[in-house]
């Protein structure tokens, strides 16, 4: 079954102290369906310049993502982060955002994404998630992802997306910020209230949490040391998470649970190197590989 | 197989959102000593004054705890400790100690202790902890506890009885505080070069951690939303701990990882009330039900 995915297709730089990279392949869509690949067909929404390198969009091609939905504006340049981790790693500094051609992006689904089953709302102004869900017909499953800027500055558009979704994904941060409760399980709750059934909070170092009616479950983070480059991990979990739901295409709690174990082992993966330059060489076998290691941290009889 | 907990036996005042309580039972090696009776017999080295409540002595002996080290000093007044808590629930505000009897306290173990194989040292002045350490004959086990006041002020001491116990348990500030290390993982890493082959780091909210030579275990915690005093939790957590190893017998991961579990189980209820109000009620059916909820939260196929 297909996703599609709508967010930013940009070119970063990034330093850390581990290395750097400039004008390097990035953006939320471009993290999420790179993970997603790996078990399922992608959709990509977003707008690049004529700027962005052909092979870029090669790549993503190749790794089976549909590029029908990139928009590419004549004379445009693409979105550019600049940012800097420090040795926490846990949160960038960003030095310098030029939106380009995102400023005036209006995403327009091609005719043949409309009737997919799964559908990804990556971190982009809550006004262009919400058109975007205008132009779906009756996905199975929506998820959606944002920061804190539109927590701040556009609540009321946050909270009528998040009242047409079915998954909340946020980091511990965020769900703090967007419920007003620092505990949390209480802050999940919160949000939960506030229209997704299911609840994921992504908790960096301490792993990711998962809420639903019933249920709970965390799985803690794997126990990398090699992270040379943390962008793009929370869109690399989003991906192998809805990759991994999309394939086995139901959304029982086993499966759920399993999918959170595969998107935080694409995250493992992806911060291993800048950029995506780990997907590059990344194989199915490697992952099922650490999905093993993830079962011995978190088992007991 | 009997365990030595040397350690306070408090009246404490502790004051939260949820209520409050005067003067009740408390002291580290008290909570540690109820939660490890569910598993094994206990051995308590501690001392009160003649003002301590003589059906408090009953209760732990009920429950199973050999009070022959409990000094009672003629005339003395017992350790007393007054915190609050805010809806944070996460650190306690100290509103007044008065260390009494506990002040001039030289930790005596009786002749009957000395071969007992299982060995805690709660949280006191690390040369009290080696004074003990001194008194024992080859325990299987030695565990300690911390605190940022001995970190900060004795920290050589301290060294040197990390140098000599096998298990570490310390909060994730203090293991921050200890080790100079903002990631965990590396923090835990560097404690374990200071001695310790294990080091179990308390993460409250985001559950317990435990790393040893070539494992890694992590537990969520509960989702109890009932927490009324979080007073004792980590000497609960230590207690069920200790006490499950003490019963099983072998040091084994499987064994470690279940004593975690059993760990956080008691901890778990330990917070449901007041003092040690909860052990008063408390089953070793209630312990069991739990220890499968705590299975559920982290299970996946």
């Amino acid at each position: 079954m297909s996703i599609v995915v709508v967010g930013s297709v940009a070119l970063d730089s990034v330093e850390t102290p581990f290395g750097k990279a400039e004008n390097a392949l990035g953006g939320s869509a471009t993290y999420f369906s790179a993970a997603a690949s790996y078990f399922s067909p992608v959709n990509i929404v977003a707008v690049v310049g004529d700027d962005f390198p052909q092979e870029d969009i090669e790549f993503l091609r190749e790794r089976g993502v549909n590029m029908e939905g990139l928009e590419v504006i004549k004379g445009g340049k693409t979105f550019h982060w600049k940012g800097y981790y420090g040795y926490n790693l846990n949160e960038a500094q960003t030095l310098d955002t030029q939106l380009n051609v995102f400023e005036t992006f209006n995403p327009q689904l091609p005719e043949s994404y409309r009737n997919s089953d799964y559908l990804f709302l990556a971190n982009i102004h809550p006004a262009l998630q919400l058109s975007v869900l205008e132009q779906v017909e009756s996905p199975k499953l929506i998820a959606v992802d944002s920061m804190n800027l539109w927590i701040s500055e556009t609540r009321n558009e946050l909270l009528t997306v998040l009242g047409k979704v079915d998954i909340a994904m946020l980091n511990d941060g965020e769900a703090r910020q967007l419920s007003g409760e620092a505990n949390l399980i209480k802050a999940a709750k919160a949000v939960r209230e506030m229209g997704p059934k299911v609840v994921i909070i992504k908790k960096g170092e301490h792993g990711v949490a998962m809420f639903g009616e019933d249920s709970y479950f965390v799985l803690p983070a794997s126990p990398v040391e090699e992270v040379k480059d943390p962008t793009g991990a929370g869109d690399s979990f989003a991906g192998g998470f809805m990759g991994y739901i999309a394939k086995a295409g139901n959304l029982e709690d086993r499966t759920l649970r399993r999918a959170v174990v595969y998107g935080s082992t694409i995250a493992s993966f992806c911060v291993e190197d800048f950029s995506l330059e780990r997907y590059r060489t990344l194989t199915m076998e490697e992952i099922e590989a650490r999905y093993e290691t993830f079962k011995e941290f978190s088992a007991f009889a």
